[in-house]
């Protein structure tokens, strides 16, 4: 595995590394225990707090020097994942394991000293859910790199938690094979980080996010105790499916150390193509068109007006000169041909303009589809992530439209139409000498997440709930399900020490 | 849907029934609380039970008449699934709720009295998870069959638990869909019940299994408590998935009263191919090549001789003349025809004859794989439900024979060898006047599951734990990880009366 960067490129990362100006990601307000900075108050304290002093003497004692990193600058580069997040005060120390049993001895450590753990993989994640405890241990995985086997003949991988995702497909791109949930992040997210967010992608529509790819996991829970879930086989059903229930746990029940991936066959064919409709209801009726056919597409992406600007503004392209909306559609294996041409023929019958893309035509606007669209100058920005049945997908498109009427904000998405899974951008320009976000990004972000509750959608499709989405947590599971998730992860972390300030915390 | 008949064909209901030879299979000995009724003992006490009459008097006064039965031929009929293991008691009351309300004040009312609950789809289950409890409740959610809703716009379905999954799939296809996994017990069993056990079938390699297309659920808890998990979005990741872990729990954390479904387009064609090959190292070669294709089959079942002969001479057909083992292939989607043909060439070159089947040829093989082995006369028989890694099939079809080698017991087996998955029949004759099957029966069913395990498979692949399996559940989860899933229960239950001899049973 390549080596990659140390994962220092979050906002106080940057701010304490160079003393750039601080463009913290808006948050709407967050009723957790931790004091996030502001931009008024975001030095921490100077003074050293004993008890983190004794927790890394005790981790020093366990691990190696090299695996404890407790100097200020570290404490920092680690403090919050890619939302921003960030703690009033510092945690002890950074563990950066290189093997499992240094998972263990820190865990030990943590139980004994009844010390707060956060679980990191590359920083990545984009809801807040790997804020450093104040006083306790960010836990990286990023030295767990190491490819334990692929074997081809099971169409399984083994891989430790640190391994880059995109690491592990071109692994098994080498035997015919590929890993098929591909985050956006592919490049620089971690299969653990992936694991702990239950990452999707844009091919998920077609192959399912990474709960359908992992079979087994080796974890270290809460008192160091290391113990592995699921199987090797492609099926089982042997107990609960703890399995599962670690995906998309957030890092509330263990420390994923190891992860057992089933690995696809790579299709023989890819056949892309794009789609621009001139109003709402033309994308509507060819989302529409595409889940009545008898295909099943490999990608089925919406880009709105506001996202094709910002592509064309970034990359000099001319997308938003030829429709509202532009739909980029995929699809791979044996049938990749015949399924485009039904797919080719259903969308144009619904009235919007059809071409198809080959070789690196086709490769460019996925790329563009991923990472096209820049962030604004002096513009704050919330980035919201909801899931709505299918067919409610352009109705929320439309309220989302409302919604940034009625604040007077900007608002755009992409989605991923193929799982009504869409990426709701609210911005606002920046006013001189303004501290925070505009209360009306707020507004309108909350305006936006109740929208979807209300069209039967769910408050976050793949980015997870971490911090930033708590205070809609209770509103889509209620109450009892919210105390029943709870008592799940007490029977895991008795003391409760992993991931406080999780979507789980109690306070 | 149309109505079916009450599920009256377990052992013991027919013997009851019509007073027949009651053949019960086999089943290794159970640590469980259950006294199992032999055939030297398996008369009930005719003694009234005083404390059943207060559990079937506070049912009364809750429910419709029609929903609570306590005669005891009822009682027998519900007693146990098709895995034949009896309770020594009968349970006080039979449910048959027909409404989300009456499972709730079921449940009400057995955690008031803290009596045992246990659920029952069709009562077709191969594990023994449904005995009832003795002086307890069985609820039967057999008449819970609302078709709630059905959106092919969505490509979900919405039906409560009573509903036969064959119903569900049909009710589909008039919209073009499909419900994906197909158990061959699909004409009989529930949905509910295949949630309860997470239901394989010969199309899971391809599509997965049950859980693979379960998007929600509507449970109520054991105190009566009714809950919605899930989503109806595609994608979700708010909160723990308890979707995941109700799916395979085998009722052991609530009673599953609705269930959403994920459907998929009805595939425009299927090819199906057979192939016979004269060696067991063929049979390998054969499936390692179609693993290494870049094909992903939607079925790839072997047959053994054992198996093919138990057709021939139940149907008439000639199959084992025709080679050792048999595969039968099949592909579906726009891509069907170019997927055989490659799978048609590596076979081929794995040295095994081909033969491409059409219309009913090729229907007729399938239903041959599905239902045609018969059992035979005056034959103690154990089936067991084994997985083992892809790459160790024909090691464990090996293993096997040189089991049944060893015990002087005739095996066989069919397997869905797409997933490693492997039905094992182990007989031996039954002798005059012989009350239990032979001890070489058990012991050779023993060695067949830890050979599995020393495979790096599991104990059962889709049939579920149950009673029969609780024998080598600690072995495969160890000691920890099997009181972390009691806990995990206990979160649910915590009094304990749900399924209280299941796998999760502590005593």
């Amino acid at each position: 595995m390549p080596a990659r960067p140390p994962a220092d490129s979050s906002p106080l990362g940057q701010a304490l590394a160079g003393g750039q100006r601080l463009r913290e990601p808006a948050v709407p307000q967050v009723p957790g225990t931790v004091p996030v900075l502001t931009r008024a108050n975001r030095q921490w304290p100077a003074e050293p707090d004993p008890q983190a002093a004794r927790v890394v003497a005790a981790l020093r004692r366990e691990l190696p020097s090299g695996s404890v990193r407790a100097d200020l600058q570290e404490l920092a580069r680690y403090a919050s994942d890619a939302a921003g997040l960030r703690p009033g005060a510092p945690p002890a120390a950074v563990v950066l394991p290189e093997t499992t049993a240094e998972v263990q001895a820190a865990m030990r450590i943590a139980s004994a000293l009844r010390v707060p753990v956060v679980v990191r993989g590359a920083g990545s994640g984009l809801s807040g859910a790997v804020i450093a405890p104040p006083g306790g241990i960010v836990l990286s995985t990023e030295r767990l790199t190491r490819l334990i086997e692929i074997r081809p003949e099971d169409e399984l991988a083994v891989v430790e938690a640190g391994v880059i995702t995109g690491d592990l497909d071109r692994a098994a791109a080498a035997h015919g094979l590929r890993y098929a949930p591909d985050p956006a992040s592919a490049d620089f997210s971690t299969i653990g980080g992936n694991v702990a967010m239950n990452a999707g992608g844009l091919r998920c529509c077609k192959y399912g996010v990474t709960r359908e790819s992992v079979l087994a996991l080796d974890v270290v829970l809460a008192d160091g105790t290391l113990m592995t879930v699921g199987h090797r086989t492609i099926k089982g059903v042997t107990g609960l499916d703890l399995v599962g229930l670690f995906v998309g746990s957030e890092g509330t029940l263990g420390v994923v150390v190891t992860v057992t991936v089933r690995l696809r066959p790579l299709p023989v064919a890819t056949e892309t193509m794009v789609a621009f409709a001139d109003s709402l209801g033309d994308v509507g009726a060819a989302v529409q068109a595409i889940t009545r056919s008898r295909v099943q597409p490999s990608a089925v992406e919406l880009l709105d007006e506001s996202s094709l600007r910002s592509i064309d503004e970034n990359r000099g392209t001319d997308l938003a000169a030829r429709g509202r909306a532009m739909l980029l559609l995929q699809t791979d294996g044996h049938g990749a041909t015949a399924e485009m041409d039904e797919l080719e023929s259903v969308v144009a019958a619904a009235g919007v303009s059809v071409q198809r893309l080959v070789g690196e035509e086709a490769d460019r606007m996925v790329e563009l589809r991923r990472s096209g669209r820049g962030s604004k100058k002096d513009t704050w920005r919330i980035g919201e992530d909801v899931a709505v049945p299918r067919s409610r997908l352009v109705e929320m498109i439309a309220a989302m439209e409302g919604i940034g009427a009625r604040y007077g904000v900007e608002v755009g998405c992409v989605a991923h139409a193929g799982d009504g899974n869409l990426h709701i951008g609210l911005s606002a320009a920046m006013r001189p000498g303004e501290a925070e976000p505009p209360a009306a990004v707020h507004a309108a972000a909350d305006a936006v997440v109740r929208a979807a509750l209300d069209l039967g959608g769910t408050i976050t499709g793949e980015h997870g709930v971490g911090a930033l989405k708590r205070p809609w947590l209770e509103r889509e599971l209620g109450t009892r399900q919210l105390q029943l998730q709870r008592s799940v992860k007490a029977a895991f972390d008795p003391l409760g020490i992993l991931a406080p300030d999780s979507f789980l915390a109690t306070v």
